[in-house]
């Protein structure tokens, strides 16, 4: 029997689908963890294959996998030497086969519909995760249901209709389409797989075990990674404390959550020693992939990097476009301004606090800059309009400056 | 001593990275296979290690690599179910770093520049190969030039752009373009690593090797592949005359080379049993990617294909449109109109050719989808409009349908 636990009043009951949530609390409820002997298989081919025992699945079907996960862990070598950093290393998300970290949730969450019998699920999402749930939802051959804001960008909308998911665009409040999707789903029999779905938080999970196993059994001594609703990070979170269990690891990194100035509402609430985050009304930020003003997962993010002796900090709009620059220019990766908010926050604390030669830290770059090609326009990227014939010219002088 | 090939007239040269061409018949050469003992070294990290011993390349720098290759081989059996199909996989080279197969072969280049002490290196593109190029040379803080055609995208250019390397939009005829920058390249020490590239050629050849691992050391009967330059269909035959030099297969797989009806100089060539395609002056086709009218592998390919007992074949755009949606419906995969050729190739070849049982074939998927939403307007996706408060009736009616 799946139990989950709501960690801040420790109650326990029996998973279920349609509500994530605590009965008594109404905080986002994770996996109980199991006393269960539990082993790694890292000669599986499949990422969940490897890490089974660590997850609340009986087995996995390889029918339903997209070949997630096994993302590369890539030392950034030209940015070390320009800042001066000791060891920074980005774990690139984007090499999930819909280009976000989210597949790694949705493949653990669909695994368990598909086990135990639901041919509907869904999700409330303006942009990774629509696409991340609606290609898992093909691939089984499982209805899909996506509810979308808005406002939301026709390449978005198109980017995951095409997988034959049934789209509805919703005027109205994020917060209460969120909420009503549970509602909805239960009456309908959807198993509404959004942000901070416990079975999603296990998915993520698997980055952290990677990550362990990439740098030959050791944990980093930071993980920086951008911070939304917060499943993410609890996941991460959630992966070294399996392995200190296990007894892999004495102590856990610091977690280093990353949020853009413009929309930070669980940085806000750490800056200030506050145990609960306060719900903003009004955001603005290029990172739209991390623009959550209400995540449900705040509050537990708190408590947990406090717990864990980690921070959450947050970076402007224009370090954010910096740092996308510096990534794609310096280390060949076009992440999106999500993800580039961790290099941003690393290089901002760099400077208040020095990192010492073993500090090693490892970036989360969470999803491709392919799905946000709108902030290009603000990059100012130089082209050059020449002609066959006067393209050698051209050239020689553009070589000069 | 790197020797290059020419499998027309037999010319043996040493490796000259500013001209790939035959100087006798002006053909694209390749590295000619060297007698020494080779060997797998499966257990090593990165594609490239993996398979050192069939390139031509002394050892691998680490710093250069951005994760490239071990790319997914997934069942597509939910297409096998609805069309009937024996087994069917798709290699998703998607799922490379920049999103494309064109990532294999740049990394070899890159190796290979970096190694003989080139600094600046550059392409001839529109699209995936720009990126691709822009991105390698970033992470290996190389100068790097790329020409864009006059009519690029937007998205194309900044997302080659954002990697800082040099743009130049040139008006004029691609072709001449292109053996410019042969000529510029030799001037100003420029290494231009185009579509035919024989380091290209190499890195190709590991996909090859990666799907004989992952179908268990065996090969499958047909690969399909889509045709453009023809740099990535050499490579793949070429990978599987390695293996069977080394005695590890008996038989080629039968290669399915596609090209898209609206640009299909090698398939029309084909068809009429002639040696040389001939070069075509109008294109009109939605699979941007290997809309290429006169492709400088071309007669190559010809040769290789019927040495090899392959076919090539071409597909209309209404087929390619209608199997980019299939692979999104049926199996999550979001590729782009070039890479859906594959699948409309092996659906109307198996209406004339039913497949037998045994028939396992593998669908290279070349691109991503996100790199061509343009195209997206063309399917035709619903999207319903509501608002929080009609939104369970909406759905509700919705599923009815």
């Amino acid at each position: 029997m799946d139990q989950v636990e709501c960690l801040f009043c420790r109650t326990k009951r029996s998973w279920d689908l349609f509500d994530p949530f605590c009965p008594e609390c109404r905080e986002p409820m994770v996996f109980a963890t199991t006393r269960r002997k539990r082993e790694f298989a890292l000669k599986k081919d499949l990422a969940l294959e490897k890490f089974l025992d660590f997850l609340p699945l009986e087995k996995v079907d390889r029918a339903l996998s997209l070949g997630e996960g096994d993302t590369p862990l890539v030392p950034l070598r030209r940015l070390m030497k320009k800042h001066g950093f000791p060891c920074v290393l980005g774990k690139n998300e984007m090499m999930n086969p819909t280009g976000s970290f989210k597949d790694r949730g949705t493949a653990v969450a669909v695994q368990k519909a598909s086990a135990v019998g639901i041919r509907k699920i869904g999700t409330v999402s303006t942009g990774n995760m629509a696409a991340s749930t609606a290609a898992y939802g093909a691939k089984a051959g499982l209805k899909t249901i996506v509810f979308l804001k808005e406002d939301s960008t026709p390449e978005k909308i198109l980017s995951t209709g095409i997988h034959g998911s049934v789209l509805l665009q919703v005027k109205g409040d994020y917060g209460k389409i969120f909420c009503r999707s549970y509602e909805i789903g239960r009456k309908q029999g959807i198993f509404f797989i959004n942000s901070i779905d416990p079975l999603r938080i296990e998915g993520y999970k698997i980055t952290g075990f990677e990550t362990f196993f990439q740098l030959g059994r050791r944990a980093p001594r930071y993980i920086f990674v951008p911070v939304s609703s917060g499943g993410h990070i609890i996941g991460l979170i959630r992966s070294f404390e399996d392995l200190k269990q296990e007894r892999l690891i004495k102590t856990l990194p610091i977690f280093v959550g990353v949020q853009a100035k413009g929309c930070s509402p669980i940085a806000q609430a750490y800056a200030c020693g506050k145990e609960r985050y306060r719900r903003l009304t009004k955001v603005q930020t290029v990172a739209h992939a991390i623009s959550n003003p209400s995540p449900p997962g705040g509050n537990l993010v708190l408590r947990m990097i406090r717990e864990s002796g980690g921070l959450i900090i947050s970076v402007t709009d224009r370090e954010i476009l910096s740092a996308q620059r510096e990534l794609a220019e310096y280390e060949g990766i076009f992440a999106d301004p999500a993800s580039a908010t961790t290099l941003a926050a690393l290089i901002r604390l760099s400077r208040t606090q020095p990192f010492k030669p073993k500090d090693e830290a490892v970036l989360v770059i969470t999803g491709s800059g392919l799905k946000s090609m709108e902030t290009l326009e603000r990059q100012n990227i130089p082209v050059i309009r020449t002609t066959v014939e006067g393209l050698e010219k051209s050239l020689s002088s553009r070589m000069k400056t």
